[in-house]
């Protein structure tokens, strides 16, 4: 008998299917088939480095879920979902990358034998891991079924996180709080930024005290001068520099859940312009997490913040914000509402988002961001403790 | 004018696309659409944690390659392809993850602007960067065009390294080694995972001398006891046991450049069976070293490995190896060849392999593992140096 380490309750993961239900009634679909392992696990608790092959959650009317996989991986999935090992299925390995097979023919055969050929089968269209060629095949080999698009379909019943969530989330963010000052503390000219990171993954998954810190759906994003204008550079091997920002985007893991924290350190003496626009920042930030109650919109968030930065003459359009939780790379944000001025999505209690007003300018880019949680009544609350400042170090 | 960090000649790049001409050519492609981070990387040097939004590389019959992606990447391949800025081009914002407009509406006009809406045009239909819903929207958006499925045509051109790519790669495996001695070094009974993840990945990044290391594209896979039954789980905090094999898959990264390496450590002493198994192993990688040779197919390395297993009385069927290179998370693999019985891929100089023989039993699993490289003559040459055992620790 196996001895599973399930990280929530047997309620949470009924929560979990029953709203997935309910909203599979309302889009009309008997069949559902996730790709997104972030979904996977919400539903399964399925846990492992194995979304680089087909696989994937069958959720139909009744009745557990159904883990699909590679065989390999179908003895992980025994040792890591809750449901019972006949809901845990595995496909040859002859289907591993062949020119001649597709694991999806494995998978339309499954289908067909639970009686589910004709039914219509909900995909997730957008998902890093459900490729063209996969829709392909899955829908030559069952002609009888009608395909829904059930992009987002659970991510959406992930927005609003339960206790035992929030719970994971808060773990995730000392993990986070520790992450960030080894970063800010390592930060001096003459530092390799790989020697940097080093640190950084170290205190992240070392964890703080029973709390092991798991890997991070993104890895450190941690540029430089006039690198930190792009947004989304890893590290290389040079060493920081005087005169110069750094923004460190990063986030502690506790056990899939994410709670990710932007700051930005400057080593030497900032120039006049970043440090009026980090008090304009801080001052948008501010505004944000007043406008970001129960009751309100996404939009006020993004509206709030734009409104304060315009009136210190800075133009900030575009994404500032998207909730998280559990999460597996290449992204750890949930890919549902944005915090936007075009997006109207009321906000709840329990949803938590990455708040991320980062200005990334012409020749420099200042990351000050907050993961937050709407809250009963009141301004939403940051769950890390990190100061809110461009952080300077002369 | 911004300093540019490239790491391969200009030589290289106009090797690579030429090899990508020729074999569009051969398939009739006029254009051709990469999605995959490796390929993108390969074709321009591309590189930043930005595949989790669509981009991609439009290569046509002449010129420079165009990579194309979110606005705010732009910046970052501006920073790090080798084209001039105007074949660096990005889109607006307000295509990301939208429910009304999606970013290959925004390709699609590009190519119709380019001329080429009518052009038959090749995409990489079975890659986690081209979802079904990018392909839909851009084979709707581009009624004229004629689509080709051009899985895997870029990772072909990636199969022979160059001279400068498998310098990148030896420099890959001095860090794996690095990495493979701590966590052996670390391996002990009571040990968290975690700490011993934590000090592995530090060792990585760190790297060796002014080689710095770069993120892999699969995070440390570490299962220990009847967890090492199943092949992709990462890590947890328990620590480790007296009695229990623990295996460890890991690669050293040098510029996105892998050589993965396993190796397996015992605490205590190991059963009979463990032991039989080992020698078995271990004589069979032999044996599929003397096989490896330029001339020989990726099926003989199989089946030269099998037999010795089979000899010794332990079936093991299945694939054992793929080739290895430039790569991005998910996966480590170039996904084209594999070493297993159906395939016979002809073997040619340059080849680098990750040949992967490892053996998952009921109980326990067994990973003894080596990155090999193809030479002109005689047997393939493993680019680590650690010694081919299972490792014992009393």
């Amino acid at each position: 008998m196996i001895e599973k380490d399930i990280p929530f309750s047997t309620a949470e993961y009924e929560r979990r299917l029953t709203k997935t239900r309910r909203a599979m009634e309302d889009a009309g679909i008997d069949v559902l088939f996730c790709t997104d392992p972030s979904n996977q696990n919400w539903l399964t608790a399925y846990d492992g480095w194995s979304f680089y092959v087909h696989q994937g959650v069958l959720v139909t009317r009744d009745g557990p879920p159904i883990w699909w996989g590679r065989y390999m991986d179908m003895m992980g999935g025994r040792r890591t979902c809750w449901m019972e090992d006949e809901h845990v299925l595995g496909y040859e390995d002859h289907y591993i990358q062949s020119t001649v097979r597709h694991p999806m023919q494995d998978l339309a055969a499954r289908i067909r034998d639970m009686g589910l050929g004709g039914a219509r089968i909900g995909v997730e269209m957008e998902n890093y891991y459900y490729s063209a060629k996969a829709h392909a095949v899955l829908t030559a080999e069952l002609p009888e079924a009608e395909f829904v698009d059930a992009t987002a379909l659970v991510n959406w019943q992930r927005l609003v996180k339960s206790d035992e969530e929030i719970g994971f989330m808060r773990r995730a963010a000392r993990i986070t709080d520790k992450v960030i000052e080894t970063a800010i503390e390592r930060a001096a000219p003459g530092v390799r930024k790989n020697d940097l990171v080093a640190d950084v993954l170290h205190a992240g998954i070392t964890g703080l005290g029973g709390d092991w810190g798991d890997y991070p759906a993104i890895l450190p994003l941690t540029p430089s001068g006039a690198d930190a204008t792009a947004a989304h550079l890893t590290w290389d091997g040079k060493p920081m520099k005087a005169g110069e920002a750094t923004f460190f985007e990063l986030s502690g893991v506790y056990r899939r859940y994410h709670a990710p924290l932007s700051r930005t350190v400057f080593l030497g003496t900032p120039p006049d312009d970043m440090l009026r626009a980090e008090a304009a920042q801080i001052e948008g930030i501010d505004a944000g997490l007043e406008a970001a109650r129960a009751g309100a919109r996404t939009c006020d968030i993004a509206n709030a913040f734009m409104g304060v930065l315009a009136r210190h003459g800075i133009e900030r359009s575009g994404r500032m914000g998207y909730p998280v939780g559990v999460s597996y790379p290449p992204d750890w944000g949930e890919r549902t509402a944005s915090i936007r001025s075009e997006d109207d999505t009321v906000l709840e209690p329990g949803m938590v988002f990455h708040f991320m007003p980062a200005l990334w300018m012409d020749t420099w880019g200042l990351e000050t961001t907050e993961t937050i949680l709407i809250k009963e009544s009141g301004a939403a609350e940051p769950l890390c403790s990190q100061p809110r400042k461009l952080f300077v170090k002369d």
